[in-house]
């Protein structure tokens, strides 16, 4: 059980809270942001005010939509919390229904909409909705408490309405090898010692979505563990500001164009993601915040359900789905293209595709069955199908919207040129193309396209769809386990007139 | 409105039901069938008995399997009747929520699981609940009473637990034409002439699915009518065995290996489908069973209902894709491959695909929504979505059987010459393969995929797949409709920065 | 060496070339199978004549059309033999030059326009490239002189005008086991003693494409073989009729309707595919005719090259595609629909999956490389990528075939209905569609469409492309050996400014 | 015929010319652009030395490396010429056989594994083959001299070893009105006035490939043109640094990397594309140097025989597939994963579509015709069907490369994170992947894929083989006008038993 003196920098789980005021607002979430004593890096520098950085700032105004939402339109952006008896934000709603998992494949659909980007908040949620019911069967098992350290912690989430990250991918260091065989212990997060207050934490967190973006961080293991991993059987949560964090950031395709002037090759100025790496130096985490600690045996279960949820989460594509077709469909029309009936054929493709991953989606919410803790959960099968289809479709819907968009979407000059004394007038000249559209329109859906299938929402669209969740390899494994491959052979062989026994072993 | 005097052919509404006596059973049903006054076609000969003959025989089974699961498994394929206060088969339930659609949607892959074809009986069941929302729309606008008549007779038609089936692809003639211009006025059905008690229809329906295993045929327009087609807006209900209708059996691929000795060459020697030609000859239906005579404007909403319904019964097809999953695994253990991972690999993906079928289908249904009537509809873009899949994948998986199932498959003797004195073990002796598996077993699970890539029910699982509710160019259609592209330009133009409101035009 | 006792049924080479007479015409061909004595099962009857059998006619009248061309197209299907100093069969020719290749490839389009299906002589006539080069470099290791024979007897055969078929597949028993492992050694084909005069083989060859049309039959070995397989290690040839032979003939999807009255419902009454199971049961071979016996260490050469040229071969069902694309068109045409854009994109997409499929074979011959022999060979990395492409594409073609033909297709009743008094006139009448196309022909083209997707040809067009010529994970194998991955590391290494000696290991 | 008054910027076709001095190695190249009076915008500024700019260089060298590989393998990249008899670079070389094609293929597919990139020179190489034939055509019909001033040009282009660029792609304006009807007849490039030694032209040449690094650009239309069109009926040769010239750089994804410090981000440091737009304002060509002028007649066949030739030239792309496969195969080898039989089978795949790719070109290439002039042509059919791959497939072979990558790839720190003092050895600490593979090299391959899947060289993989010489539907057209359908339905007929000369029209 470690030691047992307790350094001063052991802030206990109520000093923690009480450093935060409710959000009501988006703006007073991107408020809450300001002033923190957080370290990152990014482009070699320290950043002091990552709020007001321009590149990180888009991907903070993604998560302000979250928020913005909520107020907009609270039937579809809140839920009410039996937990504190008020309606909450659904990013912070225990899902208590089959209908609250479609209501928040909805709501991410919507917020795919409105900011074409990863708003990076779906994998906190999921970790909330997966927490309920493994504190619950750890508890069950081991007799523990942590059930109610974790409804206590989420009452208190819910009032103040702050943002929960999810830092679960290990850096995993050398892939042949178990965490505690790796050269290096910290390759995974693990637990360095424990004190009569809380328990401390070294590691870090990969490709952390939305890491420096989040008030708290819940760790939580990865992978399977075994008996030897057991110091890697850690779940807790962790205030983004916490002594020992260092956050470094990561780069994405045309990140820099948020340094430039003016709005238009941008592309989606307002709205991008964000992944960091997220290092964790012997960071404290009082007893109040641990939901386990050692119970291995759940770990590999607690992945399950995370995928299972989270899988369904990627739904939110079909968001940005609704604007390739939208942008698709407008640039063919700002090119005089759009009765072209191979045009419509093609947004007809996008929108097949797209709604074929919404149905995936909602059908493994509507599917949903119910944990032993209350709690609700995806059907797996369906959600491993929808994140599948994700890892195709949106490369093939971006395929299609870069055929529509035509050559000029990766040809065009900069904004700047279209500014300049000289040049500008020419580029105005010679590309104006239907008369009553703007240049600089065309110029702008073009530069979204970009930024969707190129730039910096590429990152969220493509790649992020290919490998977030899960790779694709892992979701064949799931549908591997999955498929019931021996009751299917049962019915070939009923119909096949194959009865004898020595054959159905 | 015709002549007023009554013919004696003119059979009422009660003497068309007395000759019906409730059904309970499957075999029940199979003697329903005996002793009907039918006019058959098949190849070449009036078919005097169709129940024992042995190319027909595999249908009706089909049929029998959906009043056989009502017994063995209630709960899936039976439903309380609030019309008649008691279960009914949930092939004659009106749905009344969308979990009826989803729990329909469940009884038709197990169905498909279970007859590895074609089982007949779902155009009908949607074209009850299209019926139940357009009679009582029809009513409010004109003051007509079909609703009640349409609730009279499903009152009967669950009491008696008849089979209802669709009537409604017209022959169409020449397809740049409209009904009403068609050189010969039969090549869409229409109305020939009304009495006191009745009307008179001449047409004919063709590629309908189990056409001669019905009880019940409901005839009704195949596409939307103008004011000049207005004597081809009818629906009404004609018993299979009315004076005048003539019924001539469309052939299948292999449909003959029905007439062979033995089961194996079969390949699911039980089960097929059946398609056929329905021509009506002045077929008289009584008043009471008119549901339809004249709205013409009402042809387009039936349509388009019944395609939302109809697209997502198309998720019986995963109840065959999980056979051809079943399949294709046994054969490859047959075969000693089962512990390849390419062979793995392929499951998946079958699975996969299959399962994204069925995630589109009660995706549909989940989403379903109330008509003014009270039923609920299944959501038309989903269902779309569904069968336009349906429209690819089978194929795809059909592929992947017969990658899994290897060149035997279509090199394999006849049964006969394995039953032969000195051919028969020859073959034993050089298509042996895995020792503990008999080399008939190998040969039934080849026969049985090549029944559904190749065979006769490789109709029901692949080209009625693509043409079954409208072929693939249909369903893009209703895509195009229903993709509201104007919003989605918008969230582009929003994201993009375009506000002037000369392009938001 | 076996035992020097000749017993009387060991023919001389000699004697069994002078019951040949040189073939001219299609005819002759026809009259060669005529008349000899050999045992050939179907449907559990020993056939007495299969020459005029319904069933195989079609498949002898594909054969028939290699000489026809041959006649009607000198230029295309002969060539120049130095052997024997005149024009030759290019069926028998032995390939100099890549331009030998690609006329070989440009004439199996030509087979697969005019016959729509598999005309079973392109394995043999890929086993005679192979045996030119597998001889020489046998002779160059060992000194022995198979070389001097198979040129002796290629100049017998190019004389005497002979098909010569490619036994090849052995059943393979258990796979996981080799050939020497085999509980019954007669799974694979193996030699069972020598005498004076030549050696006896035993075994079967199965999936044997037109096995029971040629004239000689050439065994070879399946796969690689080790030293303890070396009785397995034999090449030989053996006329169609010598002592021993049982062939058992394979049924295809529809081969029954062959049997019918009348010709539409046969889809392409005047052709057809053929695979047997030829059973050798001490078969005879005089030396003279034996061209490896024991240096197994070939094996693996020679089913390299044998596939490298015989994936490319698969280009003859580009011809068949062109049927497809052309049969799509008309249907479409018939029925009122050619006009339609998706009509006109499907056609497109068809003919661009079918030449690409050309692409690959052309260019696999083009780029042939001369062997020791002097002989030229497909590049295998090519053929390999053709031959896959070929386990997709007919597929996909073929479903897009479908999809225009309707669903008529499968549901349009037999001949003997069209042709009957009264089933007759009213399909006459329902059945119509433009005016200016009768009725029969677009049965005749449903029926055609029918036979190459789900019938006879199916056979051909769709599970032969899978599995012939090696089923599509033995061409990933091959692609993956062949595509020199190292070399490609190294370029991308280079790009990426890696240089570090330590990572390029 | 516009006025006779000479001006003294009338340059000479000679005095043009004397300011070149030969060509011989890459360096010189780079010279060669030097000290040019051209002006360039980009980012707003006009660039005095386009040679030393850190986005253009890169552009620079994609181009040097066609000289550089010349000098290096002579025979891949150089071929004599009988016009100037000497070896002449191929890019410069009057393609006088299939083999030159086919050795043309095999130079752009080793010059796209060198670079990574688009190297900017192939549309000058097919406009040079095009030229040939089409000034030979229109002398034989008008009588005029085209094509010994095209020779003549050529004698000069290959003693200076000069690059040719491509000027084609007009601006277009309103894609429904043809060029002499827009409302600016600029937006299609158009004589302006003829002089006794020259005429002018205006207008601007979009999407111009390396259109800086050329030292002539030749002026061409872009599509068919009618006798209205006569003006814009012209094809002649402009130096690059002409009088009333101006170069708009069109930028690309992550371009401004090359401004950053440090190689690893880049991705691919050394090698990128270029695409301008080019502006002629009133710029004289010499009668010498004028290839076409009015005949509007031959604009047609000019672009159809251009897209022959480009669509091949396409092949480039199998260079960059490669090295996709090789940056696939080593990331995947850092991360530990290279022996999964996923990994495998997904090169595999990479391969078999790069492979399919590359038959399609040189399959187009050998099969090239003679035109009338002597000169050889592609195969128009295969041409197109490789370029439709290339539509395609790339972007499969992409999303392949991005799922062996893993996600890291659009998450890890900047270069300059990994360099800082702090976060440097944090990040060597956490991406320390197998124990043999530093952590740079594992950037290093990282941001290779980036830069080909999401950054820089993505414009050239993707988005340029989807536009670049011609989008998808143009490919489709082609494949529409050349398919043949009416020879195809002959076949189909024919099989079918369809003889009736009332269908056969």
């Amino acid at each position: 059980m470690g030691t047992l003196t307790v350094a001063p920098r052991e802030e206990s789980a109520r000093a923690r809270w009480e450093r935060f005021n409710p959000i009501v607002t988006g703006d007073d979430y991107v408020e809450s942001l300001r002033g923190r004593d957080v370290t990152v890096y990014l482009f070699g520098e320290a950043i002091a005010d990552p709020v007001d950085h321009p590149i990180i700032r888009p991907s903070i105004n993604a998560l302000k939509a979250t928020y913005d939402l909520a107020t907009e339109d609270p039937d579809l952006a809140t839920a009410w919390s039996p937990l504190v008896e008020q309606r909450v934000n659904r990013f912070l709603h225990i899902v208590g229904s089959p209908d609250d998992l479609v209501m928040k494949n909805r709501m991410q659909r919507r917020l795919g909409q409105l900011t074409g980007t990863c708003f990076q908040r779906c994998a906190g949620l999921d970790t909330i909705s997966v927490l309920h019911s493994i504190t619950y069967d750890i508890d069950q098992k081991h007799g523990t408490a942590y059930h109610r350290r974790y409804l206590d912690f989420m009452a208190q989430a819910q009032r103040n309405n702050v943002i929960i990250g999810a830092g679960m991918t290990d850096p995993k260091g050398d892939r042949s090898k178990r965490p505690s065989e790796q050269a290096d212990p910290d390759l995974f997060m693990h637990v360095t010692r424990r004190t009569e207050h809380g328990l401390y934490v070294t590691g870090a967190k990969a490709h952390m979505t939305g890491g420096l973006n989040s008030h708290w961080i819940c760790v939580m293991p990865t992978m399977n563990l075994t008996a030897e991993d057991r110091a890697y059987a850690i779940v807790g949560m962790v205030p983004g500001d916490a002594q020992g964090l260092t956050y470094i950031y990561g780069r994405q395709s045309c990140d820099t164009r948020a340094l430039e002037v003016g709005d238009i090759d941008k592309g989606n100025a307002r709205f991008g993601g964000q992944e960091t790496l997220v290092v964790f130096d012997d960071v404290f985490i009082p007893w109040e915040h641990v939901f386990m600690d050692g119970e291995y045996e759940f770990a590999q279960d607690m992945v399950a359900r995370f995928t299972a949820y989270h899988r369904a989460s990627y739904v939110c594509k079909t968001g940005l789905g609704d604007v390739m077709v939208g942008a698709a469909a407008a640039i063919a029309e700002y090119n005089g293209a759009a009765a072209a009936s191979h045009v419509k054929d093609k947004l007809v493709e996008m929108t097949h595709l797209n709604e074929t991953i919404y149905s995936s989606a909602i059908a493994s919410s509507h599917e949903a069955k119910a944990l032993a803790s209350g709690i609700f959960m995806n059907d797996a099968m369906l959600a491993n199908v929808c994140k599948h289809n994700v890892t195709r479709f949106p490369y093939e819907i971006s395929r299609l919207a870069q055929d529509l968009a035509g050559g000029l979407m990766v040809t065009l000059p900069s904004q700047q040129d279209f500014e300049h004394a000289v040049a500008g007038p020419i580029l105005q000249k010679y590309f104006k193309g239907r008369s009553s559209v703007p240049v600089e329109h065309r110029a702008r859906m073009l530069r979204l396209i970009e930024n969707m299938t190129l730039g910096r929402n590429a990152v969220g669209y493509l790649t992020e769809s290919l490998h977030g969740a899960g790779s694709p390899q892992a979701q064949r494994i799931q549908i591997l386990r999955g498929m019931e491959v021996e009751r299917k052979k049962g019915y070939a062989k009923d119909l096949a007139g194959i009865t004898d026994p020595a054959a159905s072993e």
